[in-house]
């Protein structure tokens, strides 16, 4: 499966879903793998059937990787190709494993990956999480910080946080501090005129009471507009405002 | 509302659902709110009682922040005693307004709060999200980067994501490479003595074949137990373990 256009640029370790018990948070988990780019799913004697029709619902569109899932009898089966095991747990536990936060576990991850090193994220049943048996398959234990009087997370959420932090870490996307789609900003000659407008019908309205005011009155009207960034549509209308209240 | 036990440390920007449609995701939002130490939920126009069964039931224990939600007939109403507002939105818009990533509008948030000036983040209704008209009053959009042949999510998954980006940027938690909540780790004179028991114990049942093939043999073990940072328990165990298969 290439779920993205850019092949290879995101990672993709399984998603290990440990005894889930409802098929619909076995489908939201995949709507989320999907929001994340990820596609390996694996299910460990799942309670319920993966591919009913309440799990392909809640999937919402992402129903591929719900094919896609392999079922397995245990986390040891689950688990038997993967070279780097991570372990999702709310609670703290008494192992002597390294305990990542979200973003130590991807970037970890992307290291590994980047090695050819094949890892895997295990999630527990909804009601009570992962058995200490089964964390003995795990390397790491991840541990997502949030607030901590309330920080436990449905499956779902926890297979969203999880995957957001892998994606996160390989997504480029920059803060857009404009976006222009439809118009290009306005040139110094049309804000000078639509300034120099504005200043005539001021004048005339007697909007400026003292000369010696006037300039530092004007300043301040041509910076609010200069923040605003005008377009040149921006300019055409403005001059339509004043036009139109200077004739009041 | 205390949420955490580090009053100030989080963020409390408002968080605006704009014609929520259904209790439940009201509930589940609310639960993601208190997951990121959120607790100004705003309610504009909801379809659904939000303090029904269903919506403290989905809440998972987050009920107080849905007690303590102010419900607004318009998003005007909401965002009047704010000073800055970003929209979520996981479609591109055709509005010159700035586009942030989650991590941008956090940051800018962050960066607002500590001057004292008062932000929210609006999210949509679950079909449609938001309208052309509820984003006038935005000073900036959200999109939250992600496959973008699946981008949408829930309104819980928004909210929590959107939470998650503000709850991460003030949280310290450290990836901690080996916790040890019981013991110390071993002191060099115990692994020293469990690498001469190894050492004895492999010497009598002849693992050393070639005399001069020794020492690289007996680095390499003790490199191996090097590395899995021992305590004096797994000392203890190990010697036992080497007792027992030597009696073999």
């Amino acid at each position: 499966m290439a779920l993205n256009g850019d092949a290879g640029r995101f990672m993709t370790p399984a998603f290990i879903l440990v005894r889930p018990q409802l098929a619909e948070n076995v489908g939201t988990a995949a709507r989320a793998m999907m929001n994340c780019a990820l596609d390996d799913m694996r299910l460990v004697d799942p309670d319920e059937d993966h591919l009913c029709s309440r799990a392909v619902a809640a999937s919402s569109g992402a129903e591929e990787i719900l094919y896609h899932a392999k079922v397995f009898k245990t986390v040891a089966d689950a688990v038997a190709d993967l070279q780097k095991v991570y372990a999702t747990t709310g609670r703290s536990r008494d192992m002597i494993k390294p305990v990542f936060t979200g973003q130590g576990m991807a970037k970890d991850i992307l290291e590994h990956e980047q090695k050819g090193i094949k890892c895997g994220v295990l999630f527990g049943p909804e009601r009570t999480g992962l058995e200490n048996d089964d964390l003995a398959y795990a390397d790491v234990i991840v541990n997502i910080p949030l607030n901590p009087r309330h920080s436990s997370l449905n499956l779902a959420q926890a297979v969203l946080l999880t995957g957001y932090e892998l994606f996160h870490l390989s997504d480029t996307t920059q803060d857009k501090f404009l976006s222009m789609p439809k118009t290009e900003p306005a040139n110094k000659q049309e804000t000078e005129h639509l300034f120099a407008h504005l200043e005539q019908e001021l004048e005339k309205a007697g909007y400026f009471k003292s000369p010696e005011k006037k300039p530092r009155m004007m300043l301040n009207l041509r910076n609010i507009f200069m923040r605003a960034e005008l377009t040149s549509q921006d300019v055409r209308t403005l001059h339509g405002v004043i036009t139109d209240l200077s004739r009041g």
